[in-house]
């Protein structure tokens, strides 16, 4: 709901004119974008607008986006993933770098930035399955045809992301936000054997930095238990699973992020206002709720909509 | 599981001289695809060969199936929800009655058909997007922005479903299935406003058949409590949602099925084994649980190990 997007016409402005991978990859522009959002709406944070593939490309994997990520050969053998260097975020990523030391004085006070990466499992389908798909088969045969393969890639994946975003936290991010966008592939079992327990890896290599982090699982209604046990400061959850539920299972020590349907931004403005009622409600008093869509804007949703639900989130709060 | 899929040489010679479509309109060819699975493996029970749009093809829905269906102009106005007609099966689905006639003395003794339809959401889905989508976003719109019509075109359904479920079960279909695929899109809120009121609407109709109703929910988690409520006999689940869990939200007036995720076999001989076990635990002390895949068949898999699945799950019961 912070980052910029199709939905704004000041970036599809900028988009008519530099393709999306040169966003990504020219500080200035990635730094210009991160900031649309706040130059429009009265925003309570900024999130670095990147994309999770980013890291990767930088690690020599060939991509490109079509406009979901097309990796060009697909990552299934062992010597594929011992050929895959470590990631060195300074050398492979510096623009993203960059980007956040330019974002950050530009910011109104009070207002932190969020950098964030792909979590592990999710990257992996990815380049396991070489393109974005419905069902990600490839990926999930992969973790059942080949566990030890995909538990060294994943292993990777999750040292290659502590460092990113150890590197962005020193760069000046003052969250960090882990996107498990495909967790909702895995029944519960596979999903703390193979994402979580990468997840776990890459947070424990982030504990000491201080900076807060925020894991986002996407579809993940039944992950919840397995999710509970994870050393992490903010569960961030999609609109499917109502927010009382999801407190009721992380307990106090977790905050948690979301979740109204991106869909809901289609409701005629007082019905929307009730689905933003419903949230707040089900999220219980705060401290302890960031407020957000459940998944990321839609590109044909109206700006005027979005700023009706900022401005009402404010009102409740 | 117990449907014919491309997965198996026997129906991909078949489609390799008729098209799909021809396939669900012949009452002939849908039977000898509905009997193909029991050739070749010891099953329980037959599923009727056919698609879910088949009787809204009937109904005068201009659609193609490239492969998924791609209606020609989608229906988002109360103008076109009024002009779709009544659904008369005999009239309308001639065949899909005719293969059942057909089908049912041909199935060993003891090995009852079962005879299927879209559930009224999963079909306005496709109905509201016109092609088939990861997000549905058109459809989910639709329902925050005009949940008037929405309900309209939902009740619709439900009679045309109930409809075309009663005459499958006077052709000879034993018991009857409603596939709620995009049941995962929704929240708690929505899925009980929209798809399982119009659910409901459909199973109270059919409850004088005196016929078994079984509602697959798919990626339905975080859903159980409301589909709970519902007067059908079995619950299908996804992989994603352990079956003790969903036993534990149902109660034991109703039966599971499900639920292994088709991913699993493309695990070596011995590992899917272990996972045919871990469903088999979850889903507790036999009666009242339908061994099932959690979704369909992938047409990438090797047809030998769905006949040690279909082994080693007769060993273990």
């Amino acid at each position: 709901m912070r980052q910029a997007g199709r939905y704004l016409p000041e970036y599809r402005a900028l988009r008519a004119k530099v393709d999306f991978e040169t966003l990504t990859r020219t500080a200035e522009l990635a730094a210009e974008v991160t900031l649309q959002p706040l130059r429009r709406f009265e925003l309570d944070a900024a999130i670095l607008f990147s994309d999770i593939m980013t890291p990767l490309q930088g690690m020599g994997v060939e991509l490109k986006f079509e406009p979901g990520p097309v990796v060009r050969e697909p990552i299934r053998t062992d010597a594929q993933i011992d050929a895959l260097p470590a990631l060195v975020p300074s050398r492979d990523v510096p623009f993203v770098l960059e980007s956040i030391r330019q974002v950050r004085p530009q910011l109104p006070r009070g207002v932190p930035l969020i950098g964030f990466a792909g979590a592990p499992f999710t990257l992996l389908c990815y380049l396991v399955c070489g393109k974005p798909s419905k069902e990600f088969g490839p990926a999930r045969a992969f973790l059942y045809a080949q566990p030890e393969s995909a538990q060294r890639l994943l292993a990777h994946l999750a040292d290659a992301m502590a460092e990113y975003l150890r590197a962005q936290a020193a760069a000046g991010a003052q969250a960090l936000m882990l996107f498990e966008s495909w967790a909702g592939l895995l029944a519960p079992p596979e999903f703390t054997r193979f994402a979580l327990a990468a997840v776990r890896r890459t947070a424990a290599a982030l504990r000491a930095t201080g900076v807060p982090l925020i894991y986002y699982v996407n579809q993940g209604s039944a992950l919840m238990p397995a999710v509970a046990e994870l050393d992490v400061d903010v569960i961030g959850v999609d609109w499917r699973t109502p927010l009382g539920q999801v407190r009721e299972i992380l307990g106090p020590s977790k905050a948690v992020q979301g979740n109204l349907d991106p869909a809901a931004l289609f409701a005629a403005p007082q019905e929307l206002r009730r689905h933003v009622d419903a949230v707040i409600e089900q999220a219980g008093p705060a401290p302890g709720h960031v407020f957000n869509l459940g998944h990321g804007i839609w590109p044909d949703t109206d700006p005027q909509q979005v700023a009706r639900l900022i401005d009402y989130v404010h009102e409740r709060r």
